[in-house]
């Protein structure tokens, strides 16, 4: 069985954030999958999404799977706010709680660049990867480090939010944090308190991430992924998700994601055309969060890549794969970006 | 310039509503436009959707109008909760304010039946139609007064609500107001103390009612419609749109809305089968709310119906005749229903 370490810590010092703050004993927490070879050439980045940790998509790491640990050293970092990472929740004041400053995803990508270099020696990430808030990093990296990055693959994801995504960020995931009566600011006694906000934004994103049809009579695609009505999968699939949150870290994800812009403020058009990547812009059919035909204007503003669109039930979705039909398209798709 | 009344209130008694209470001294507001003729055969009866008033579509009534009050009856009746017709912001303890009982659509229906027929002597409505909530009402007068409607017109909307709209009324309509610090069980100080919620409903309403497509950068229809930014169309259109309602009737209006079902727990196939009227289903592209192969799916199980596809760029807003070209489209389709 090859290497696979438990979640790690480092440590980034004294960490200058782009958004004008000193992030004080900064930490970064990563875990990796397999051993980076000789010539340090066989590593993959598969940082996560919003709300996720760096185990979430351990799905596609393993001999039989996609990312195969006998062949790839695959190191999957954690987001700031992730609750392992410097976040709200770990913080000492006065950056504690409601008060830890914004973090963008530039600040992220720039901290796994150190953990890449400085703790790794690896100039050259044979990929990175990532799916929804994942992929918006994976677009940082490959315009802010595109000598770097040799494959990159966005799936399900964009190089900034979409306005509907910026909408949605606010209206699912902040409003029902910040307007619940527990909240104070973020100085909530526990994050149970506020479990009524984070049960509202399981709500919302069961009404908003489903692909059209998903619910519909006749179809109920829940069915099919083993729940048994419409309320056991908005309990048991998204209140499940919310609920071991803490909700200023999500705070700090989202807020994060609705800021993320590679280009910094300028020219996005010119920001994709630094990217040297052979890039891979996957789209889900039915994602309303990414929509394929948005994904495909990225694709084409990118050098050479290429696009993908993944056809599956599950929209947004696919990417937990499951079914065994989104599996296999997943794996698919993953096959092709790594012997691009 | 023909008879056009202000709102006016039909004494209703003691009503005794589908779910078991008996609402003292009940009243049905209503509002009409042109005269009754003599074989009283000229009579539309026109409901209102959520968060509406009898006078919400009236867009569509005038002498230059498909709806012309010089040839037709038209009668605007007002939904219980809707502050009007009897509501919890109207009515006396003990079923004031969040104490008042749920009523369902079919005791709207009912209560309009008994407006038409005690109040105007008609036997027979020339058109029943409605708009979203207002076509559920359309459905519950096919199914329930079959010989009482010659022609009806779902606009936008559905025998029962789906379960993706079921959902909808939960996270987008109640919680925001169930959870707001203010709600107090239904009593708060002045519904203005539950601001916050409201706008949460609209930022709902913003994000989950224009279809696919409406926010995306180099479309931003919200531009062609009059609004200076996305911020500017969930304030001044949504936030206001929701801030002078009160949250016990919009918390009414949701309640029947998902409850609502013809056939009373029993064969929605059986239940539309009854209906005598020459009906048109109509569905607008994009609805996210009724989408069209869902409306198909219900004109074909009613006797001759016949369904009707308006493209626009407005989904489920289309109703509001918001560009030139959908409130074309609207008046073409008004006038194949009027002529059928």
């Amino acid at each position: 069985m090859p290497e696979q370490t438990p979640t790690e810590i480092f440590d980034l010092g004294n960490f200058q954030l782009s958004t004008g703050f000193t992030l004080p004993n900064a930490k970064l927490s990563y875990k990796t999958h397999g051993r980076l070879n000789a010539t340090k050439d066989n590593a993959i980045l598969f940082p996560h999404f919003l709300g996720g940790a760096p185990e979430a998509l351990e799905i596609f790491i393993g001999e039989d799977r996609p990312l195969d640990p006998r062949k790839y050293f695959i190191i999957l970092p954690g987001l700031f706010g992730n609750g392992v990472s410097s976040s709200p929740s770990n913080t000492a004041p006065p950056f504690d709680r409601g008060a830890f400053p914004q973090t963008n995803i530039a600040d992220d990508v720039i901290a796994q660049q150190r953990l890449v270099t400085e703790k790794f020696g690896i100039d050259e990430l044979y990929l990175v990867l990532g799916w929804s808030v994942g992929a918006l990093q994976t677009y940082e990296w490959a315009v802010r480090f595109p000598h770097m990055v040799k494959r990159a693959a966005s799936i399900a994801g964009a190089p900034k939010p979409s306005p509907w995504t910026r909408l949605w960020l606010h209206a699912v995931i902040e409003e029902p944090l910040t307007s619940d009566p527990a909240w104070n600011n973020g100085f909530y006694t526990d994050p149970l308190a506020v479990q009524g906000g984070l049960r509202r934004q399981g709500h919302g994103m069961a009404l908003t991430l489903p692909p059209d049809g998903f619910y519909r009579e006749g179809e109920e695609v829940w069915r099919s992924i083993g729940f048994a009505s419409v309320e056991d999968f908005v309990s048991r699939f998204w209140e499940a998700f919310m609920l071991p949150q803490d909700p200023n870290n999500l705070i700090t994800q989202a807020r994060k994601t609705r800021a993320a812009d590679p280009s910094a403020g300028g020219d996005i058009a010119v920001a994709l055309r630094q990217i040297k990547a052979k890039m891979f812009v996957v789209a889900f059919t039915g994602d309303k969060m990414f929509p394929p035909e948005e994904c495909k204007l990225d694709a084409e503003r990118i050098p050479n890549a290429q696009y993908r669109e993944v056809s599956s039930i599950g929209g947004h979705l696919t990417t937990f794969a499951l079914t065994e039909q989104d599996r296999q398209a997943m794996d698919d798709v993953l096959q092709q970006v790594l012997t691009a």
